[in-house]
């Protein structure tokens, strides 16, 4: 069914397996006059990169984007733009023999039958966080497009930023520390907890969840594209879609399930709203308030204790899954949903502009 | 950007306002030879229609699904299949003081600001719950193709049922009991307490929010589409555009955030798993395991109740709404949500045929 | 795979058959504020109706068209916009022979096909000319839009004219000839001809082929989205799916397989073009110059002459179609062609707005 | 709008430019399990590269493909399947000149206006034949799909081969003599007089068009998704959108303006059809029979005499146009239309699929 690409306007398809020669992304609707450079892309891709923290991967890609089509005098064409991204770091090795069994929490079974036995398995093929490079790509693009779009008040923004590891939560949101923090908490005295029971759980060959949470701000009210491609329906499609993520919620998401309608309803005041349970959207339409969704991000299923499993040949087996691992995903992931935002809202600003200078 | 329709394969397409004289549905891609009746339609609608209990609207639309393309000798043709919906008990007269201002926690300012004022004001317009009508009346018809798909295991079924209604949730499952609950819930002792606490809300004057599960049964391993239109992530797009939706999870969803991975992986033996955690999808693709999903649904915002907001014509206001408004929308967002299942799975299961007996 | 849609941006979804309760059309995409009434819709439908001419068929349909969405205030909302057309003057009797065999020239034998059987087949149902008022109903809609588009040069205009209606052909071009002309012919001398030899071959029981040229004026340059979605490609793909089109070409169209690139080529001096062989595109996208189509148009295929054909039940028989038929249908053809152009320029112009206004 | 992907089921998108470092495709939608090596892309290519003859480009690109996502063990994987072709034999130089002013006959001056001069104009950018490479190589591809999909009749199959150049038309189909033929032309005496003319047209400085037949034969009855996505509309969409291409008729075309019903009807008898003036389709779905097209391609606008035109910076200028061209493009067409066929066709077997094996 062409599952590989996203958006209608701003349309992105991404290619490549984990350990194939490269992955790489199309971006078709980007529109003419864009400032851009490699570095932009690699600028974006470095924010991917596992840390040099104990507890991350130590499969180390150097993740240099090269623009193969679409731009010339370092400006975007309008014709399509190509991003490739070589896989360096391979160890093929390494993957030979989880080729041949199914890994718990991973897609291989699924993978395994759905593509009939044809799929590329090593290092989970197509299903593997390696793809998520692509969308970073794609994002930065968006994202650039949305800086340069002028006649849009240029100050849309965005940022994810960890709210949860197992059982630690935030409680201070200090901006300025997320930039800094390996953990992209906000939190300074949470994420030395956080970093704490991430220590332990490498300890113990295990790996645990999380929860971020994705902030923009300045965007403009009436983008989304109702009954269907509604701004939040499009955002929890676009993020529901990113590897190991198992929740989405905007505002105040679940809570409302326990609330009164003179709870959560958002008042309004001199032509503005006076609070923001909804979350920036209302009949999935923006409301010119900042948009404010969390997102459940399972542990990493690699852990290095030993799990029961099927082998591809049928017989049941045991395995313990050794390799280069994040212990825990979020700090990763936070630059692929900010990624997957970017790359929504080009699509609806682009989108906004069809009905707008008429009459 | 063309947002009223949805679906690939299966693709529908929905049209009409709250208080026009219709609403509908076109139905494109539905196979030729499925049999069909009105009846199969109105009996679905009859799901969605308003209970007799104190705390629904007083609304009452008959709700008679008219087939008028599509089919002949009572089977699909394969060409468009369209369904009308008259609006029969209108009373745009409750309408038209609230046209003058915006409604807190209903989508009057987006819509007024996207469509710059000239959207169809009267009951929400086409922002309306009215709409989901339309999506009852195509998920019946998904329905029906399912049941009627013979080289699939027909065995497909799914339903939703109300897990929580303010701060009362269920304690036990009793799937016969769900059907014949005014409230879909299959706990009835919980369900007394939901129907006390929703009858304290409407003497209030107020509403409130609860939480929908989504259990799909019997589903063959293989259905999503990778990278982008993951079976998971098609659904959380079609079941947050429902109106009044603000989170969806799937399997062991938020509580992920708080786990190890060692307790969240679903190890396998014999050919199947040992547990579902992951609510039936790995990377995306069905499992074959039953899929599970919950959804925050919010107070209905139409309230009894002083509010401020704001008047059209810019000056700060106080309204109170009366009308015909449901306290509690859980139980009739339920149908809709199984609709939106239904028409979400036809999409996959149309799509997993493409490349079945190729080689 | 869902062929009854046409339009990105500006979208149409055509439903109904011919002998059913109504045809009808829904319209994704179609921004607010622009002025409409059912009178405009049934001005355009009026272009569609036979003549009184005798060799006209006998079929009356009222064709008045009702918009049940998308309008309110006389003007469009911005959500989806349907118009529907009853079916009011149906003869099933007339038609029930001819479904049990397949009509020669018809689309009977691979409707038959395609839908193993379950298709409508009265009167050609869903593959009946019938459907066509859909398309005239869409193409008002979309004139209007053009046409209410200030920031474009509010001047775009098309028309198409009959050239050739079997051996006769124009040789002198009034545009004001055609509006008054029965069959939309901007020759009188040749139009009396043509008139004299559609009526020799009613009196034979036979029919009569021809061609449409389609010219349209006022384009801006730009319009058109390569490399796939390139304007004359666009308008090639919207006209040969009208029933009875075979060929179509733009400028020189078949010409210029005899010419040489010095003959073909449009020089340019003081920034406009020399000549016009091109037709008003290059590379797909329009030149401002006029754009300049031809359409090949077979005869009417229901003859009152005797013909060999199969039955549905296999055996071969021979026939001979009564009932009331066009003679010659381009006449009835122009306004389709016209509607076609319409609904894929207003797809191109909004298409055109997402990159202005950018930078 | 997104114009750089064509297909539905089988989706390709094409990207990069004639002088950048590389063309490609990637191709959605293609089913996992067919065998596939770098040499089926490569044989295809060579079919599109220039002869040695002497009217032929002398560009020599080694034109090798490189599947770099897809692909496991020589077969499909089901993933998005990525060709690259490297530009190697890039002459920039020559095209710096030609970049300052507009060509007559290329899309200079429309690129120019509608991407506001940040199109890539060396050697037409992305308006070049160069991107038909990329064409051909997902044609190659869809070619191995259909005859690698076994309960298909696997005997689809098709040519394209040369019916005019300038005045000489062929008299005599010799199938065999296609081939071995470097204009890919089927009458070996026309083919002598079409050489001979090319050589003066050269020798003048000047090209010469032409025209082509396609032939598909092996289809089996039913492809085709009316009522916008009929066969022939999307054929004619897919071939319209080839660069040089002004025209295109499906079987008797343009012929049948000057016929009767009666001539033009195709009887059936014995359960099969008696003639094919339809060109192998009704309705828009395929008969079964062969489907017959004939497209007419402009003569090269790059020619070596004194032309008029514009400077980018307004002024009138004479130019003369040297480089490597082709005099005639019909025989590097050729490859470029089958490939279109075989992709489009692709997209109408696995459509197909859908409603098959239901009920």
């Amino acid at each position: 069914m062409c599952g590989n690409s996203i958006g209608k306007i701003f349309k992105i398809t991404t290619f490549g397996e984990s350990h194939g020669n490269a992955v790489g992304v199309v971006i078709d609707g980007c529109p003419p006059g864009i400032p851009l450079a490699d570095e932009t892309i690699d600028t974006a891709l470095e924010k991917r990169r596992p840390s040099n923290a104990v507890f991350s991967t130590s499969r180390r890609e150097a993740d240099r984007g090269r623009i193969i089509s679409g731009i010339f005098n370092g400006r975007t064409t309008g014709a399509p733009l190509t991003v490739m991204i070589e896989n360096a770091d391979m160890s093929p090795k390494d993957y030979e023999k989880t080729s041949e069994y199914f890994r718990p929490g991973h897609a291989d079974f699924t993978y395994h039958h759905k593509y009939r036995g044809f799929n590329d398995p090593r290092g989970g093929g197509r299903s593997s966080g390696r793809e998520t490079v692509c969308r970073v790509a794609a994002g930065a693009v968006a994202r650039e497009l949305l800086m340069n779009t002028h006649n849009q008040p240029a100050s849309i923004d965005l940022f994810a930023h960890s709210v949860q590891i197992g059982s630690v939560k935030t409680n201070v949101f200090e901006k300025s520390a997320v930039y800094s923090s390996v953990l992209k908490c906000a939190d300074k005295t949470a994420e030395e907890k956080m970093i704490k029971l991430i220590e332990e759980c490498k300890a113990a060959g295990d790996s645990i969840g999380g929860m971020a949470e994705l902030i923009i701000t300045g965007i403009p009210a009436g983008l989304g594209e109702p009954v269907f491609d509604k701004l939040d329906a499009r955002l929890a499609y676009a993020i529901m879609g990113i590897p190991a993520v198992k929740g989405v919620e905007i505002g105040d998401g679940f809570a409302v399930s326990g609330k009164m309608g003179s709870e959560n309803n958002d008042q309004m005041a001199d032509k503005s709203f006076l609070s923001n349970h909804a979350g920036g959207t209302l009949g999935g339409i923006s409301t010119g308030q900042q948009i404010v969704m969390r997102i459940a991000v399972k542990p990493t299923p690699s852990i290095n204790k030993t799990q029961r499993t099927v082998a591809k040949s049928g017989e049941n087996i045991e395995i313990n899954i050794s390799g280069r691992h994040d212990v825990c995903i979020v700090p990763r992931i936070i630059p692929v949903i900010e990624a997957m935002a970017w790359i929504t809202l080009a699509d609806f600003v682009l989108a906004d502009r069809i009905h707008n200078n008429l009459l």
